[in-house]
């Protein structure tokens, strides 16, 4: 292997496969990016058990050249001496040449790196996803469903398939469920297909997503979906990820279709006061604050340490429907929730201080947040 | 104490004592700020054992109210918990009374929060700093002179006086010198005072000269030093450190006057040059680089690691002057104390490959860097 590469195009293009690199393996292979060289230009790829992101520098695009491969070939490096050694390269114009040893020289102005390489056939292969149920999504609309819903999934591992995000389709219709099982979020799309598709139980890891998440850009996603890996393909980069085994447990009958009381305010007054609330409930008091809906005008946010102090804020509403009602809950679950709406005017549905309730941005509902109180004395 | 005042203003005089107050001790009172209202406005205490600091905000400046005195008085509140409350405050006024027992109401808009205080004749007094000699500097003279030197104390407290920077004046001249005795800083600056001022062995601790750093503006700083305290005095501010005990090593005589080679470099290339070396020099190589001065046009800068590869870069020189010659250093050290030269072109001279060498910038010997180079086999 023998190229020439713009730096800054390297440089971007190992970011974005080191995302799939483990820091904390010790299995020399898996600590490394596999470059290749080849007809169209070069790829890299970075594995680890869970995502692998596969990423393709293409020798010429609009007219801009951007590598040119004076001999094919491979060899895999050591992603952050790599990355650490590119990102500090003096000229714009980089020479990288592999020897039959895998001996990498690395050549850019006056400096000279050799770094020791190692056999590409070491590489794990990527998933086959052959087959499998396939759609397109705007990358846009993707980005903002992982983030209505991957802050929710469980950090805990005592219920693997919580640590993922639930995505099912029925009817053109995609929805995205998370849940630690102290809270859920959950969020729906239309989606134009050319066949009928249909899926459940098709539970992504949380921490896929964000990763993917990272690497959307523009235009669209190509999706496809086999029994144990999901493809996310992109004009440049695909990116692959394990999916979680076990059955999603069934989510919609935890949402409480009726209502006792619902209060509609501004998301943005709400969450700040909360914010406020929260310093005050942080240690000793697990995060819990109380609200008190008692009147047309304004609901009070309040939270007391018998250490530190107290603090309570009257916060206005647009409108309270129903019975009044006070209420406890952990106030991060509130802005979590409140941050993924990301709407106005939301509207909160209450059935009891001791029932699960639900919060949706003001005449929506293709996302929902709910969360569990908290018992208070 | 009874008190309005202006968020912003409070924000930044709380940020500005909380530098001073220890996160990690367990004396409640010592977790504090002492806040005080008085006729001429308000001010802020933070104090732990070794930096006092004190800022006041005075009722009117320049036309401009920043707080109001209802009723002066005196309490100390946590840091913490005060500082974040400020800062997320919804209004730009805030209202501050405290009640008899110290609890204290901070009103901003419609919240209101109640933290439970102390009582402020528990709170350390500032040191004395009477009598004690006293001279003037420009405040940017003095942060270049801490940032030129402060990076090379002592890390480790097995010569407790190598963590501070010694301070000595004579004739006009004020020097500043750190030492971890593998390499040391220097820094003289002339300075004006209306009396012949001469001290030696006035040993700062680096920590509270950097936390000074961050509080020194524009306009000039009254120093004030007595056998066991510094003062610093600025506009709004005062700032004491404590003095640490001992005599500080006599550092001239490390200083060699001889050279046998002497390279003029840019500084910034050779700096590039060393960081991209630095790479493989990290972990088993224990930062060392090597250094070879063989001709009149370039040097060659180079490291290996048997695990990793290797890296050679030639850097080109603006002249050598006296013998060739090979040299192994710590590339940290280099670094640090290239930055800390902030120059164009910079002289480094050596007498030997295992002899201390010394860095100026060329023609100017205000500044001066020592490094003690690594025997390599």
């Amino acid at each position: 292997m023998h190229i020439t590469i713009q730096r800054d195009t390297l440089i971007q293009a190992i970011q974005d496969v080191a995302k799939a690199v483990s820091s904390r393996t010790t299995i020399p292979i898996l600590t490394g990016i596999k470059l290749e060289a080849h007809g169209d230009g070069m790829t890299l790829t970075g594995s680890d058990t869970e995502i692998s992101i596969e990423r393709t520098i293409y020798a010429e695009e609009n007219g801009t050249s951007y590598v040119t491969v004076h001999r094919a070939g491979s060899v895999v490096l050591n992603a952050r001496f790599f990355g650490d050694i590119v990102k500090k390269l003096p000229t714009d114009e980089v020479i990288i040449e592999v020897s039959p040893n895998f001996m990498t020289r690395i050549q850019s102005g006056t400096a000279e790196f050799h770094l020791n390489g190692l056999d590409s056939d070491e590489f794990p292969r990527l998933p086959q996803v052959d087959g499998g149920q396939q759609f397109r999504l705007p990358a846009d609309l993707l980005r903002s469903m992982i983030r209505q819903t991957s802050f929710a999934v469980a950090v805990q591992e005592t219920r693997p398939v919580l640590t993922g995000v639930n995505f099912s389709a029925d009817k053109g219709i995609l929805t995205c469920v998370s849940t630690d099982s102290h809270r859920l979020a959950l969020r729906r799309a239309q989606f134009e297909t050319e066949n009928e598709i249909s899926f459940q139980n098709v539970i992504v890891p949380g921490k896929s997503l964000n990763e993917l998440s990272k690497l959307l850009g523009d235009g669209h996603v190509d999706v496809t979906i086999t029994n144990q890996q999901i493809l996310f393909k992109m004009k440049h980069v695909l990116f692959f990820s394990r999916l979680l085994d076990g059955n999603y447990p069934d989510t919609s009958r935890l949402i409480p279709e009726e209502y006792r009381t619902a209060v509609r305010m501004n998301a943005k007054e709400l969450l700040q006061a909360i914010d406020r609330a929260s310093l005050l409930a942080r240690e000793d008091r697990n995060n819990v604050i109380k609200f008190a809906a008692e009147g047309t005008t304004a609901v009070e946010i309040s939270s007391h340490s018998p250490e530190v102090g107290k603090v309570s804020e009257q916060v206005s509403i647009l409108s309270l429907e129903g019975e009044e009602l006070k209420i406890s809950f952990n106030s991060k679950y509130m802005m979590d929730a409140l941050k993924a709406l990301d709407a106005t005017d939301i509207e909160i549905q209450f059935t009891g201080s001791i029932r699960p309730f639900i919060l949706h941005p003001v005449d929506q509902d293709n996302v929902l947040q709910l969360i569990l109180p908290v018992r208070t004395a």
